[in-house]
């Protein structure tokens, strides 16, 4: 048991070295020494639990997805509306999503990534649209799986370009007015007068969900 | 005068390698000892054009953004649409401009840009918008400047996915969806019941643009 702690810990160090080792030089150009010598473990450590660059980055972007985060709302288009607030809250505070995004980003420039980075978002969007439409909250032509491609490949270039100008900075008000200028095309206008945009939105998602996960561990059987 | 023509000519041939191997090897990866042999032309005559890697990728971003191709429409919101349609269009068929965005998303992904990639695409938006606005197009919440960053962070998300899930094959069918879920929020009714936005837009724009600046140059004084 202790042991495998150990290995967990060992684990989650190295993945924290890579993220920042991916954020500071890209992925082609992190060597898996530089990543060594910021995680200060042992080269035999590190192929233990990630025999290639390749897994470190795999895991590095798995990590950003962890689906924990998004409580359960009344309303599927606040969850969409959710998840993507929480996401920009996550880019701002934490080192590992942070890293992910650079990683996508050059995964798609380099020619590595074929759709893995957007897929996982556009299955969550349609997901909980279908759910809103079944419940009425969308406008009568909308296509679930048209508008969360709309959604994802939107929000990807908002943040993407948030990044570029001044490091996500003014992330939480683009993505805002991205919003408003969306759901007014996707929602009918009671679901829409009610969405939640706050700007402490985002915040209070992820701590709710942090919350409601941190309860589920402490009540989770010993094994 | 012939010399001069030819010089025009040979730094088109060095500009087009350059789009090629930028094209297929991402900007870091490229040198100019690929471009060289792909354009069959000496060192001294790509020195004597383009002094470094840099200046040979700042021109291909620059060969993007010929402003030629937009006619005048009563409608100014049209010209948006327009602009982005007509892209859209050339991304399909023109390799210098698929060079171009290729190159800014590496540029973006491995930190060399700092919004330069964004910034020509906002300005024309934001003219054209504020235009819009005076003539009585947008709904009265608009702000041109706003308005103007949504629509370039999100065609750039939209283009990007689009390019890695199937090498911009079904791009104009995620550009028309997208302006479907943008322009509900931006203009008003009946100027929303008249935009443009079929398949073929983007085609004609393009070709109607061609002969206004062929016709141009036809009357040009010879110097």
């Amino acid at each position: 048991m202790a042991e495998q702690e150990r290995a967990i810990r060992t684990r989650m160090t190295i993945l924290l070295a890579a993220a920042k080792v991916f954020e500071e030089r890209g992925y082609l150009a992190a060597t898996i020494s530089e990543i060594l010598s910021e995680a200060k473990v042992t080269k035999g450590a590190l192929y233990f639990h990630f025999p290639s660059k390749e897994d470190l980055a795999q895991a590095v972007l798995t990590a950003q997805h962890q689906e924990f985060g998004i409580p359960d709302h009344p309303s599927k288009l606040q969850e969409v509306v959710d998840i993507l607030l929480r996401y920009t809250y996550l880019l701002q505070i934490d080192p590992m999503v942070r890293a992910g995004a650079r990683l996508s980003m050059s995964q798609v420039a380099d020619g590595l990534d074929r759709g893995e980075a957007f897929n996982p978002w556009v299955e969550r969007f349609q997901e909980r649209l279908e759910k809103a439409q079944a419940q009425g909250e969308l406008l009568p032509h909308i296509v679930p799986a048209e508008t969360a491609n709309v959604i994802v490949g939107a929000y990807s270039g908002v943040q993407t370009m948030s990044q570029v100008i001044n490091s996500h900075q003014d992330l939480p008000a683009r993505v805002t007015t991205m919003l408003r200028h969306l759901l007014p095309s996707i929602a009918v206008p009671s679901v829409l007068a009610s969405v939640d945009l706050s700007e402490d939105r985002g915040r209070k998602v992820y701590e709710a969900g942090k919350k409601a996960y941190e309860e589920t561990q402490a009540h989770a059987p010993a094994h």
